[in-house]
């Protein structure tokens, strides 16, 4: 068995494509939803019952895992994988994302970024040597160039800049990665909502030596429709033989469209943190479980479902869960939303090795359209 | 198969009992430890994992279940088993106890209390003849006699004044549980820390037709020593061919003292409590896991527990899922509590069949008092 990193198209529909990436900790078949796992951990989840719900891979942040427990005591512990439990593949973020939105006092420049930590205030260095290098310590299978990414609406002198600072930084971290057998790395295509950038951002980045392209910095406040026509303008640009990442995205009709236009990972941490907070994602659309009119509804989420907080547990009594605080409302939430999540990326890579995307999207998005009246039976 | 409640003594150890109450909704294996699941949800576990732990029964509280999401409601929903996805038995606390803990504003007279929620500020009545009521529509397979209970330490008039209080709610409690076929109703004995007073309780309450007799108001403040001694008092003047539950209680230590002086069931809050605040019961003593000497642990909490949670995550993992406030820290230790309070009630119980339980006790405290060095290999 070869213990290279690979990508595999098995079947495309329209630019939609379905395949596998292989790694030595095991096969990713995409398109891909990952669960983040934070802090290593998916947040009132076990392992095992991550795995259950169909993921062949987790995120983690290098961000929270430098700062605590810290990447040379993970390293020291063995790595990410046997720290956490979780046998499977892990992709990590490079940090970049993280301290531009969580940390204090950020101070960037051409070598890194100086920040403090929103945990305790203490002083961090960033760079991209010392992110692949705690990326590295992690043991991640899937490892991201450190990048610079701004919020949009921003200025096009501000987005180019960040844009052509994390071509450097691409650089640099696909150098600081060196040869890592049966691991990736993957470069992030920037430049804000505007096309030449992203554009030149993309071919520069197809033209380094990366396993993957990722697409940064959209799902950043802007609407659907400009993060779908960045996608169009950008993915052509990147060589088909290579996996595609929408970083941080997002809803399930973000991630339809996105397939639909070729994308073959995604992260988010919508389902969970949904979850934690009273909201369902199902077959019909969302549901949230903190209105009244759940109060005595003895149906579950998703009678047809395979995992059982989805198909198991009456409204009702999820409706009281989160009421009442209880943590087991948002253990059986995101249980039900990370189920759902896997379902839908199970039937979009169906969809598309039969060639019937198109229908099976406009089928989806109509049965969110009808809405928890089609779940009932007649 | 008779479906009539039942309690047979298998085994005797000096005063010790080994049995098995019998329900139609399951056996009850004495000395039986039952977790609390106060909100129709023992905190932080799916409820196929509080039974894996080894749990023949659990706890539900009527306080808090009256108050939100309401007995009548639970009524309509199927009951609290069908409602929480417990098939097994139930028993029920009267709410005596959360009235004087939780509620606000209570007035207490002869006819009952009434109080004021601690959720909402709303008014209710709880009176023996409701919280029965409020047992029945919860569908609880052992009930509660509505009871007075006083901290310690209080003058003897105080606690005189509420045991005969108690004891006409008593016969208001039974009268008002009626037949129940299979269901049980249990009488509480009060008295607080004066012996005439406990003594006189007993009787009375021996003298009434209850499936059971509980020993309420200790491990209110007091000492082990009145504990136990108001035990050694009362147990005696208890008809020997009915359960004994000694209510809230406790430490792994007073469980076991209290077994030896023929207590046959128990609840409390401390190992699931316990666990969502970062300590670890264990064979080898308590292990606070927020301690930074567990950061670079490797071992787990107890490699030869048959519990997941004890037995397969290191304590370094477990030390930093505490220290990050992750649920999934409190899922874990919840998990590995209850499965430890279940593993020292089954040795208990192997003890007494075998005869052995002071040689039990012994080894058992030992290795609490020997601490973790005992569970690392030399």
């Amino acid at each position: 068995m070869s213990q290279d990193f690979s990508f595999t198209v098995h079947a495309t529909d329209g630019t939609a494509r379905k395949g596998e990436i292989f790694t030595p900790r095991g096969t990713i078949r995409t398109p891909a939803f990952m669960p983040v796992g934070t802090a290593a951990t998916v947040k009132a989840m076990f392992p095992q019952d991550v795995r259950a719900t169909g993921a062949d891979i987790l995120l983690g942040n290098v961000y929270h895992l430098m700062l605590r427990p810290g990447a040379e005591r993970i390293a020291r512990l063995g790595g990410l994988h046997d720290f956490m439990r979780w046998p499977f593949p892990i992709l990590t973020d490079s940090g970049g994302f993280q301290v531009m939105s969580l940390a204090k006092l950020r101070k960037l420049d051409e070598s890194g970024v100086t920040f403090q930590s929103h945990i305790d205030g203490s002083k961090h260095h960033l760079s991209p040597e010392r992110s692949m290098e705690i990326q590295h310590l992690l043991g991640s299978d899937i490892q991201m160039q450190f990048d610079e990414c701004v919020r949009l609406p921003c200025s096009d002198d501000e987005a180019e800049r960040a844009m052509r600072l994390s071509l450097r930084w691409a650089e640099r971290s696909r150098k600081a990665f060196r040869q890592q057998p049966g691991r990736a790395v993957f470069g992030i295509v920037q430049g804000g909502a505007s096309k030449p950038l992203r554009i030149e951002s993309a071919k520069a980045l197809a033209g380094m030596d990366f396993h993957g392209l990722a697409v940064g910095g959209l799902a950043v406040g802007e609407p659907q429709e400009v993060m779908l026509d960045m996608l169009e303008t950008t993915l052509p640009h990147l060589p088909a033989s290579k996996p595609r990442y929408l970083m941080g995205v997002g809803t399930p009709d973000d991630i339809v469209q996105a397939v639909a236009r070729g994308v073959d990972m995604f992260d988010c941490v919508m389902p969970t943190r949904a979850g934690r907070h009273g909201l369902a994602y199902t077959p019909f659309g969302k549901v949230n479980l903190k209105n009244a009119r759940y109060a005595e509804d003895l149906s579950p989420l998703d009678a047809d479902s395979t995992c059982p907080a989805a198909r198991d547990y009456s409204r009702a009594y999820l409706h009281h869960l989160v009421k009442a605080g209880e943590i087991l409302g948002m253990m059986l939430l995101t249980q039900a939303n990370l189920a759902y999540y896997q379902s839908l990326m199970a039937g979009l890579r169906a969809a598309i090795g039969d060639g019937r995307l198109t229908d099976f999207i406009a089928e989806t998005r109509a049965q969110w359209a009808a809405g928890e009246a089609a779940s009932r039976p007649q």
